[in-house]
């Protein structure tokens, strides 16, 4: 699909066909999520693929009872390796750039989702130690976010957006 | 631009021609740049667009001399207002999902500006005050990243990636 046309029909999609996504399918989603930047070429990231429902239904619960984690027959977590950050970065990448390349992977593959016809949404609302309990983090690997992928089943929310004169300025900050 | 070729050929450009860019491929690139995700909609991002050359100059020296980004005719510095995603997440909302929330649009302008045959890069090694004392930020403005945006003039680095054994897990954490 083109590029502005995948931006276009991107968005969060919180309900999911009980329909399983081929494997071929999920791996081209993966293969481009892969792309990701990374503060100096440190890719603290990886991703974790949970299809066990049993697993998806305790990452509902670790996401404060969002539920429709679990519908979507796959979840992708996003994780970040921090050790890999802080190593050449010390605290700010740690704490910082180790979270930013995260979004970057996360956006990735909420982009590859559509790109491929399906829906994805990203959650970060969740317990951390929950979250890395579930899937067996060791302390240096921080979640970053949730990522259901699957057949959308919902329908477009109609959020609004802030006006562009709002969030664009020139040269430096209004005020 | 298929979507799939724009995620390939993206890459860090670290040297750009004297060549300006047009207001309307500008636009167009921010028009693309503005559809980011935010958590709970919060829409904390803004962008400031720095065509000015002399704070381009003071952008290169706040970010420890990384004089490429006065090479580029255009810097887009995003940032997030934290008090947005404060008001309705508190520390969480501030300190974390400001910061995904930036990265966001941040990887959207650098796929947005390679989609249209641009260069850009994203860079985030800076001093938060002194970039902020040159955009003029408010306390509660955090700069998220610097992305000059031109037509690249360097040579593609040949970095190596993690394997993706490496990088993509099943189920759970391995170990």
């Amino acid at each position: 699909m083109e590029f502005a046309e995948v931006v276009r029909r991107r968005r969060m999609c919180r309900g999911y066909r009980d329909e399983d996504i081929s494997d071929e399918v999920l791996q081209s989603i993966l293969d481009l999520g892969l792309r990701f930047p990374s503060a100096g070429h440190t890719q603290p990231q990886e991703l974790i693929v949970v299809r066990d429902p049993a697993i998806r239904e305790e990452l509902g619960r670790a996401a404060f009872g969002q539920m429709f984690l679990a519908e979507a027959p796959v979840v992708i977590a996003v994780v970040s390796d921090t050790r890999r950050s802080a190593r050449r970065y010390g605290e700010r990448g740690a704490g910082f750039y180790s979270i930013v390349d995260g979004a970057f992977a996360s956006l990735l593959l909420l982009l590859a989702a559509v790109d491929r016809g399906l829906g994805a949404a990203f959650v970060a609302a969740f317990d951390d130690e929950q979250v890395s309990a579930v899937l067996g983090l060791p302390r240096h690997v921080r979640p970053i976010g949730l990522i259901p992928v699957g057949y959308c089943a919902d329908r477009p929310h109609g959020l609004s957006r802030r006006a562009p004169g709002e969030i664009v300025h020139h040269e430096r900050y209004p005020g």
